[in-house]
C-alpha cells in the first residue's frame, strides 16, 4: 500500500488547501482595494481626485488610451455616489427581504432534513453497520441526519453570503467604473474587471475554506467513518444549491420584471434612452442586475462548485481512497480547486497588469484570452496535482464493483471537463456575440418585423444547443466509461476549476451595464455613455459563456449526483424499459417546461404592473418628460420586491418538493427516472433559452452601434427593424435571466436533494406501489 | 387450447375485417356525393342552384337558420370556381413536385433497407432458426429484407396516396363551403364537415384494408411462420411515417412561409384583410392549407395508425396469438380499427343528420361533442371486440418472458389510451380556444405589446404540457404494467382507434378557413366572410386537439415500437447509467431541437423571400393596391415550392439518418439511449409548440371578434394591442404547423426506422465501439 500512495504527505495537503484559499482571500483584498482608490465623494475627489486625476493627466499612457473627459466636474461625482447608494440600498433591502422569506423556508426544510434522515433508524443512537463495507461499523443513523442538516445550514449560510458581498461589491463598484469611464475605456474595464474579480476569488476561496473547515470539524466526531463523514458532507451541497434557487429565482424576476417594465414604456413608447433619469422603474432596473445578475449568479455557481466537489468526495469515500483512509487522494477535489484559485490568479494579471486595453474593440477578446490562458495554466495545474495527489493505481467505487483506474485516467476527466467548457464557452459566444453571423442574421430579419425576429431567434437557440450537448456527451462518455461516476463528478470539478475567473468576467457584466446605467442618470456626456455601452457589450456575450460553463456543469454534477444517489439507494439499474422508470422519465422532462412557465409567467405578470405603473407615473405626473419633476422610483422597487418574493415560492416548491413527493409516493426507481428526465431535458432548455436571449440582446446592440454597414442600414435608433430588435431583447430577457439560468438549479438541485434523503427513500419510500 | 380459444371464429374475423373497411369506404363515397350536390359550375347552377336555391327559399328550416344573401349572384360563383381551380391547380402541382424529389429518396432508402436486411445472413437464401423461438425454423433473412422493402413501399404508397385524396376532396369542398355560407352558417358546416367527414373514413378504412390485404398476401409465403410474417410488416409503418415526415416538413413550410409572407406584409405593414385578392401571396397561402394542413397531416395520422398497429402486431406475433396461430385474437389491433370505423360512422351521424347547427356559438360545442360521442361508443366496442376477439387468458411477450393477460386487462389497456386522448384534447382545447381565461390572458397581455404577448404565449404553451403528459404516464403506467408493450401499442390504437372522426374534425378546419378565403377574394359580403370565419375559429381549435391526439398517440407508439426494438436487438436492459446509454439518452434529448431549428429557420427564410416579393409587387405593380390590377400569384407560389423542396431534405435526413449512423456506429445501447431521450424531449416541445401556437392564434381571433367587453377594450382590427397579437399570430405559425406537428413524426418514425433495422444493428451494429 506505501508503494502504492500518493506522493504528496498529509501534512502537505492540510496545509496547501487553507494556504491556497488564504491566497485567493488576499487576492481579492488586494483588488478591492485598488478598486477604492477610485474616489466617489465630491470633497475627498477634490485631493483624492487630484492625486489619481493628475497622474491621468501628466502620465504618458493615459494620452495615449483616450481623450479624457469631464473630470473636474464634481456635480457629477456627487450624483454618481448618490445614483450609487440608491441603488445600494435598494439591492440591500430586497436581499434582507428575500432573506428573511428564504430563511423560513430553509429552517422548516432543515428541520424536514432532520425529521427524514433521524428517522431512517428510528433515531437510534446506536451504530450501525457501514452501508458499503457492512462489516465495518459506521455512525448511527441519527448521526447523519444531525449533521447533514449542520452541513445544509453551513452551505445555505455560505451561499447567502457570497450572493450578498457580490451584490455589495457590485454596487460599490458600478459608479466608480463611470468615473473611470471619464479617462478612457481601460481605465474603466480594469476598474469593472478588477470588482468581478473581487467576487471571484472571495467567492471560490471562501467556498473551499469552509469545505474543508467542515471537513475536518466534523472529522472530529466520525474518525475512521469516512463514509458517513462524507455522506453528511452533502448536506453543504443541498444547502448551497437551495438558496442559489432562491437567489435565481428571486432575483430573476425582480430584476427582469423591472427591465421589461422599464424598457416596454421607456424604450418603445416613450423613445427615452435605457436608463434614462425620467424613466420610474431605471432605479429599480439597476438594483435588479445587481440582485438578479450578481447575487443570484453568485449563489448558482457557488452551488455548483459544492456540489461537484461533494458528488465527488461521497463516491471517494467509498471507493479505495476512502475505505484505505488516504487522505491526500480522498480531498483531490479539494486540491484541484485550490490550485484552480493560484491558475486564476495567474490569469487574472494578464487582463489587469501584463496587458492594457486601448480601444474598445480589445474588450472582447481580452475576456476571451482570459478564458483560454486559465484552461491553459490549468490543465497544467490538473497535470501536477494529479501526478502528486494520487497513487498511481486506485479503485473506484462502480455501482457495487470496485473499478482500477489510474492516476492519469483521472487526469483526463478533469481535463476534458476542463477543456469541454472552453468549447461550450466558445460556441456560446459564437451565437451570441453580434461579431459573427448568427446573430447578424438574427439582426437581419428584423427587416421584416418582431415576428421574423422572434423565429429566427428561437431557432438560433435551438440550433446553439447541438454542439454544447456534442461536447458533454463526450466528456460523459470519457470520464464514465475511465473512472465511472466519479471520473463524471471530477470532469465537472475540472469545468469548475476556473470558477474565479469565470465568475470575474461573469460579474464584470452588470457592473459595467450598472455603471452605463449611471453614466445615463448621472447626464454625462454621450461619449462616456458610448465608453460603457461598449464595455456592457462585451458584457453580455460573457454572461452568456458563463451561463453555458454554470449549465454544462450543472449537467455532469445532476449525473454525479444521480449516479451517488442511485448507488445510495441500493438500485441495480435504472431501466427505461420499466414502467416505474419510464413514467418518471417523461414527467422528469416535463418539469423544466412547467418550472419554466411558472417564472416566465411571474416575470411577465410582474412586468405588466411595472408598465401599468410606469404609464401611470409618466401620464400624471406633470413634468416628469420635461426633466422637471422626479419619478417616484421606490413605487416601482416595491413592485418588483413584491412580485419576486411572491413568485418564487411555487416554482421554489416544484423543485423543492419534486423528489421528496416522487421519493416518498413512488420510490427510487421512479425518482431515477424523474431525475434522468429532467436533466436531459433540462439542459436543452437551459442552453437554447440562455443563447435566445442573449443572442437577441446582442442584434438589438448591433443594430444600435451601428459599426458596419450591414448594421447602419437597419438602424438606427428607433428605426422599425430596431424597434422590432427591442421586442426580441424584451422577450429574452426572461428567459436569459429568469427561467434559463434557474433550470440548471433545478437539474443539480434535485439530484443533491435525492442523494441527501436517499437513506430516508431506500427504508421508507414508494409507498404508493407498496400499498397497490 | 379449445377452451381458450376467442368467440369469433377466424372466417368471421376474415370477414368482418374487410366488410368494415368496405363500410367505411361507402361511407366516405356518400358523403362525397353529398357535397357534390352544391354546384360550382355558374351555367348548371341555373338550373341545379334553382333546385337548391329553390329549397332553401322554400325550405322553412333555412328560414330558421339565418337570412340567405347573394344566391343569384351568378358572378360569385364563377369567380369561387375560379380561385378553387387555381388553388387545387397550385396544391396538385406542388404535390407532384414533391413527390418526385420523395419519390427519389423513398426509392434509394427502399434501396437500403434490401441491402441491410439482406445482408443480415449474407443474403443466403436458407431458411433460419426462428429469432424468438429457437427451436422452429423460419423464412430466410433475405426474405424479410424483400418483404420489408415491399411493405415499405406500401405503405409509402398508401400515405402518398391519403394525402393526395385528402387534398384533392379538400380542394374540392372549399368553394362549395363558401357557397353554402350564403345560405347560412349551418349549411357551410355540414358542407365543411362532410367533406373532412369523406377523407377521414377515406383514410382509416384504405390503411386498414391495404394492411389486411398485405397480411393475407405476406402470409402465403410466410405460412406458419408468423414472427417473419409480421417483421416484414413493419415495414408498412416506416413506408407510412417516411411519406408523412416529409408531407409534414415539405407542406408545412410551404404553408407557413407564404402565411408568413402574406400576414406580414398584407396585414401588419398595408392593413388590407387577410385573404384579400390584392395580396400576391393570397393564393400561396390557400395552396398552402391543403398541402401542409390536410395532406400533411392525412399521411402523419395514417402513418401513426400504421405504426401502432404494427406495433402491436410484431409484439402478438410472439406472444401467444403468434407462437399458437391464433388468427382472431392475432389481428385484434384491426379488428379495433374495424369497430372504430362504425363507431365514428355512427358519431358522424350526429352532426350531420341527428343535430343541426343553428347558431355561430353552436359550432364548437358541435365538434366537441363528436369527440365525446365517438369516445363513448368506442368504449362499448372495444368491450365488444376484446370479449369476443381475445381467449379469457393468454400471454404476451415481455423482453424475453411470456407474461400472462386475461382479456379485461386488455380492454383497460385499450380504454385507457382512447380515454387519454380525449383527455389530451380537451386540456388542449382549454389552453387554445379562447373561450377560457388562459388564451384571454394571452389577449390581455397584448395591451403591454408583442413582447408581453409573446412571453405570455411561450408561458402558456410551456404549462399545457403537463396534464398532457401525465395523463399519457398514467396510461403507460397502467398499459405497461397490464400487457407490457402490447398493452402499450394497443393503447396507442384505442387513442387512434377514433381516427376517422379525429380526421373529419381535423380536416374541417383549414377547408372552412379557405371557404374564408374564398370569400374574400370572391368579394363575398361582409357578413358571409364573418360565417365563415366563425367555421375557421372553431377549427383553429379543433386542428390544435387533432395535434394533441396526434402527439399523445405518437408518444405511446414510439414507446412501444422502442419496445419492439429493444426486443428485437436482444438487448436485456436499457440501463440510463451505463455511458454508452446516457450519451444516447442526452443527445436524443437534443435532436428535436437540431430538428426545429432547421424547420423555424426554413420558414423564417422563406418567409423573408415572400415579404420581399410581396413589397417588391406592392412597390413596382401600379394599380395593385388599388385593385384595378392583378397580381402575380405564380411567383409567389413557385417561391413556396422551391424553398419547401429545398428546405425540407436537411431535416428530413437529420430524422431518417440519425438511427441509421447512430446503430451502425454506436450500436444498439446507444441507439435505445437515442429513441428514449427523443421521445420524452420531443414530446413536450410538440405539445408546447402547437399548444402555444394555437393560442396565439386564437388570442388574436378573440380581439378581432370582439364577442366581449374585454375583447373590444383591446380591439378593434388594427388597434396596438391587435397588431401585436398578429406578432404572436405570426411567429406561432411555424411553431403549430411546421416544427411542433413534425416533431412526433420524429419520435415516431426514428422508432419504427429502428425496429427495421434491428436485425442489421444486432448483428453488425457498433463499429465504433467494436474498434476501440
Amino acid at each position: 500500500m506505501a508503494a502504492a500512495a500518493a506522493i504528496l504527505p498529509e501534512l502537505a495537503t492540510q496545509v496547501l488547501i487553507p494556504v491556497a484559499a488564504a491566497v485567493g482571500i488576499a487576492f481579492a483584498v488586494l483588488q478591492w482595494v485598488l478598486v477604492s482608490k477610485v474616489k466617489l465623494t465630491a470633497e475627498r475627489r477634490g485631493e483624492g481626485g487630484a492625486g489619481a486625476g493628475g497622474a491621468g493627466k501628466s502620465g504618458p499612457s493615459d494620452y495615449l488610451i483616450e481623450e479624457e473627459e469631464g473630470l473636474n466636474d464634481h456635480n457629477v461625482v456627487s450624483k454618481c455616489a448618490e445614483i450609487q447608494t440608491a441603488i445600494s440600498e435598494g439591492a440591500t433591502s430586497f436581499l434582507f427581504t428575500e432573506y428573511k422569506y428564504v430563511g423560513l423556508f430553509m429552517g422548516i426544510f432543515a428541520i424536514l432534513i432532520f425529521l427524514f434522515l433521524g428517522s431512517v433508524e428510528g433515531f437510534s443512537t446506536k451504530s450501525q453497520p457501514c452501508h458499503y463495507s457492512k462489516d465495518k461499523t459506521c455512525k448511527p443513523a441519527l448521526a447523519n441526519a444531525v449533521f447533514s442538516t449542520i452541513a445544509f445550514v453551513l452551505g445555505a449560510v455560505t451561499s447567502l453570503v457570497s450572493g450578498f458581498l457580490g451584490m455589495k461589491i457590485a454596487t460599490y463598484a458600478n459608479a466608480r467604473t463611470t468615473l473611470e469611464a471619464r479617462k478612457g475605456v481601460g481605465k474603466a474595464f480594469i476598474t469593472a474587471f478588477r470588482s468581478g474579480a473581487v467576487m471571484g476569488f472571495l467567492l471560490a476561496a471562501s467556498g473551499l475554506l469552509v469545505l474543508y473547515i467542515a471537513i475536518n470539524l466534523f472529522g472530529i466526531y466520525y474518525g475512521d467513518d469516512w463514509e458517513g463523514l462524507f455522506e453528511a458532507i452533502t448536506g453543504y451541497g443541498l444547502g448551497g444549491s437551495s438558496m442559489a434557487l432562491f437567489g435565481r429565482v428571486g432575483g430573476g424576476i425582480y430584476t427582469k420584471a423591472a427591465d421589461v417594465g422599464a424598457d416596454l414604456v421607456g424604450k418603445v413608447e416613450r423613445n427615452i434612452p435605457e436608463d434614462d433619469p425620467r424613466n420610474p422603474a431605471v432605479i429599480a432596473d439597476n438594483v435588479g442586475d445587481n440582485v438578479g445578475d450578481i447575487a443570484g449568479m453568485g449563489s448558482d455557481l457557488f452551488g455548483s462548485y459544492a456540489e461537484s466537489s461533494c458528488a465527488a468526495l461521497v463516491v471517494a469515500s467509498i471507493s479505495s481512497f476512502g475505505i484505505n483512509h488516504e487522505f491526500t487522494p480522498m480531498v483531490y477535489p479539494l486540491l484541484i480547486s485550490s490550485v484552480g484559485i493560484i491558475a486564476c490568479l495567474i490569469t487574472t494579471l494578464f487582463a489587469t497588469d501584463f496587458f492594457e486595453i486601448k480601444a474598445v474593440n480589445e474588450i472582447e477578446p481580452a475576456l476571451k484570452k482570459q478564458l483560454i490562458i486559465s484552461t491553459a495554466v490549468m490543465t497544467v495545474g490538473i497535470a501536477l496535482v494529479s501526478w502528486l495527489g494520487l497513487p498511481y493505481t486506485f479503485t473506484i467505487f462502480n455501482f457495487g464493483a470496485q473499478k482500477t483506474v489510474q492516476s492519469w485516467q483521472l487526469f483526463l476527466c478533469v481535463a476534458v471537463g476542463l477543456w469541454a467548457g472552453l468549447i461550450i464557452g466558445f460556441v456560446t459566444e459564437y451565437y451570441t456575440s453580434n461579431a459573427y453571423s448568427p446573430v447578424q442574421d438574427v439582426a437581419d430579419s428584423c427587416r421584416t418585423g418582431a415576428a421574423t425576429n422572434v423565429i429566427f431567434g428561437l431557432a438560433l437557440g435551438y440550433k446553439s444547443v447541438i454542439i454544447p450537448i456534442f461536447a458533454i456527451a463526450f466528456s460523459i462518455f470519457l470520464s464514465f466509461s475511465l473512472a465511472a461516476m466519479y471520473g463524471v463528478a471530477v470532469a465537472a470539478l475540472g469545468m469548475l476549476s476556473t470558477i474565479a475567473t469565470g465568475l470575474a468576467i461573469d460579474a464584470y457584466g452588470p457592473i459595467s451595464d450598472n455603471a452605463g446605467g449611471i453614466a445615463e442618470m448621472a447626464g454625462m456626456s454621450h461619449r462616456i455613455r458610448e465608453r460603457t455601452d461598449a464595455l456592457d457589450a462585451a458584457g453580455n456575450t460573457t454572461a452568456a459563456i458563463g451561463k453555458g460553463f454554470a449549465i454544462g456543469s450543472a449537467a455532469l454534477v445532476s449525473l454525479a449526483l444521480f449516479g451517488a444517489f442511485v448507488s445510495r439507494a441500493a438500485i441495480s439499474t435504472v431501466d427505461v424499459l420499466t414502467p416505474k422508470v419510464f413514467i418518471g422519465l417523461i414527467v422528469g422532462a416535463m418539469l423544466p417546461y412547467w418550472f419554466s412557465a411558472m417564472t416566465m409567467k411571474s416575470v411577465g405578470s410582474a412586468a405588466l404592473k411595472m408598465v401599468e405603473e410606469v404609464r401611470r407615473q409618466f401620464n400624471t405626473i406633470p413634468g416628469l418628460m420635461e426633466g422637471t419633476t422626479k419619478p417616484d422610483y421606490a413605487t416601482c422597487v416595491k413592485i418588483s420586491t413584491d412580485a419576486s418574493i411572491k413568485e418564487m415560492i411555487p416554482p421554489g416548491a416544484l423543485v423543492m418538493l419534486t423528489p421528496l413527493i416522487v421519493g416518498i409516493l413512488f420510490g427510487v426507481e421512479t425518482l431515477s427516472g424523474v431525475l434522468a428526465g429532467a436533466l436531459v431535458s433540462g439542459v436543452q432548455i437551459a442552453i437554447s433559452a440562455s443563447n435566445t436571449g442573449g443572442a437577441w440582446d446582442n442584434a438589438k446592440k448591433y443594430i444600435e452601434a451601428g459599426a458596419s454597414e450591414h448594421a447602419r442600414a437597419l438602424g438606427p435608433k428607433g428605426s422599425d427593424p430596431h424597434k422590432a430588435a427591442v421586442i426580441g431583447d424584451t422577450i429574452g430577457d426572461p428567459l436569459k435571466d429568469t427561467s434559463g439560468p434557474s433550470l440548471n438549479i433545478l437539474i443539480k438541485l434535485m439530484a443533491v436533494e435525492s442523494l441527501v434523503f436517499a437513506p430516508f427513500f431506500a427504508t421508507h419510500g414508494g409507498i404508493l406501489f407498496k400499498l397497490f
